[in-house]
């Protein structure tokens, strides 16, 4: 059996390979914003997010380019949004994967209209492939879930949520919904992608949102586990640091045990909603079953 | 002869009548973000870019509610900007049309979230029209105008250089750049896709665009003109602002008699133009003739 971190190191690289096609060349008087856009875009990361996109698209039989625009729109997106959580408004952070981040670099402004610029620059990329294959209502669909899963019912309405709740304890019901949406919504629109773009239907879709969603989930929780049960140099970053800042978390409100017992429910539904599927992708199912017992 | 103003100030009603059916409605954990939007969104203004993409489209004959969706759409995208130019690291505005503006209000945070989910929820709104009208190439086409002219190569594009150049003397040809994309690019924008959408052929398309390109230069031009020639009570905020500020204009690269003599060269052609395509739409005119000599 192959490793798991050699066998996603690989397709880290193949994906990478997709996405930095769709960059902006860096010319023109504009030249410093495409510069910050792709010194984020380039920071490294596993790209499981188009990466999770191409393997559900090929578990229902896709095999075109026309989902390669997506996997780049996506991760645009996604760095958008770590761009911006960075600004001195938000979270503040000077570092983030061992690089300075995009406003330490390039100035607050520039951090901003880089952020802005990678987010319009997704839809951009997304219509791409709507030109593509213009006249196809699964293309105007994909690029309709990608507009409505990063918004304010989506992604950015849990992180507006996260912002309001900061240094507040949190009720179950509210922590669920930010889970739901900061973490689990670009999952769900990668998943969901894949799956339309390839001519899934509308229940195979069901089933694969219903997958995302648990990974999403089980994907957060894992996250608040292991900053309760990991060391500081397996982890790369610091451990304790939700109980630091006295942040409710799935452990603070369920236990470490029962969360725990939590994520392998969860994970095994995902998994057994995959297989529901097909039996073919089997690299979906390692990744499932990796994101989710990952130790870091 | 009806009076401009008066004529102006009936279509802004009904424009806004249009437009903010698409606003989200306030409810929810993440009610504060759309409070944020709905805030900016509602400052005022005569919602230029919606009524000039309204009355291309009946130029050319449209006649459908398609084109509602891009109305709001173009507001909302002119709103984000709007919003992400007053933050502190950016202009540093508190005050907008004698209001506050949106970061003041709610916080820098939040104001930085709005303005991200204004221009989100754009698309998410132009991905209504998408729907509406799935299978149709002009609609995907004006998506695409829509994220074309707002990103990189369009109006964020300006601003960047813009902001970069802040303080510095600017040459000739950067101005025209800075003009051509911040200015301009959301009114071709708005008159592309009112075009578009109404069906105009590609030759059609070509002259409705360099009519935008006219009015969007006649129309900044006069803005310069405005600030050494007006007084701060016609024009309700302070003149002589640039010269203060030691910024490159239009008028300090061509003097005051020159600039005059271009806004009607431009804004002549601009007429002309129009003119060449249709004789039906007599309120375009005006409102073209309007924009360019307005004395506020």
């Amino acid at each position: 059996m192959m490793d798991i971190n050699k066998e996603i190191a690989e397709h880290t690289t193949q994906v990478e390979a997709i996405i930095t096609k769709y960059l902006p060349k860096e010319s023109g008087y504009q030249k410093t914003v495409m510069e910050a856009m792709n010194y984020s875009f380039l920071a490294g990361g596993k790209r499981l997010r188009p990466m999770l996109m191409q393997e559900t698209y090929r578990l229902f039989g896709g095999s075109s380019d026309i989902i390669e625009p997506f996997m780049a729109a996506i991760e645009m997106i996604h760095t958008y949004s770590l761009i911006h959580d960075d600004l001195p408004a938000m979270d503040n952070d000077d570092y983030r994967r061992g690089r300075k981040t995009t406003h330490v670099v390039y100035g607050e402004a520039m951090g901003i209209l880089a952020g802005d610029a990678l987010l319009n620059f997704a839809f951009e990329t997304a219509c791409k492939g709507l030109m593509q294959d213009v006249g196809n209502p699964a293309v105007a669909r994909a690029v309709q879930i990608l507009a409505q899963k990063a918004g304010i019912y989506g992604m950015l309405g849990g992180q507006v949520v996260d912002v309001e709740s900061e240094g507040q304890p949190l009720e179950r019901e509210k922590l669920d919904f930010i889970y739901d949406l900061k973490t689990g919504a670009l999952i769900e629109a990668s998943m969901l992608i894949g799956a339309v773009l390839a001519g899934a239907s509308e229940k195979e879709q069901q089933v694969i949102l219903q997958v995302a969603k648990d990974v999403g989930l089980a994907f957060q929780i894992q996250d608040d586990i292991l900053d309760v049960t990991s060391d500081m140099e397996t982890l790369g970053k610091p451990i304790g640091s939700d109980e630091k800042n006295h942040k409710t978390t799935y452990v603070t409100i369920r236990g470490l045990a029962q969360a725990q017992k939590d994520v392998e429910k969860i994970s095994e539904r995902a998994l057994e909603g995959v297989a529901s599927l097909s039996e073919k992708n089997v690299f979906l199912n390692e990744l499932i079953r990796y994101l989710i017992h990952r130790k870091k």
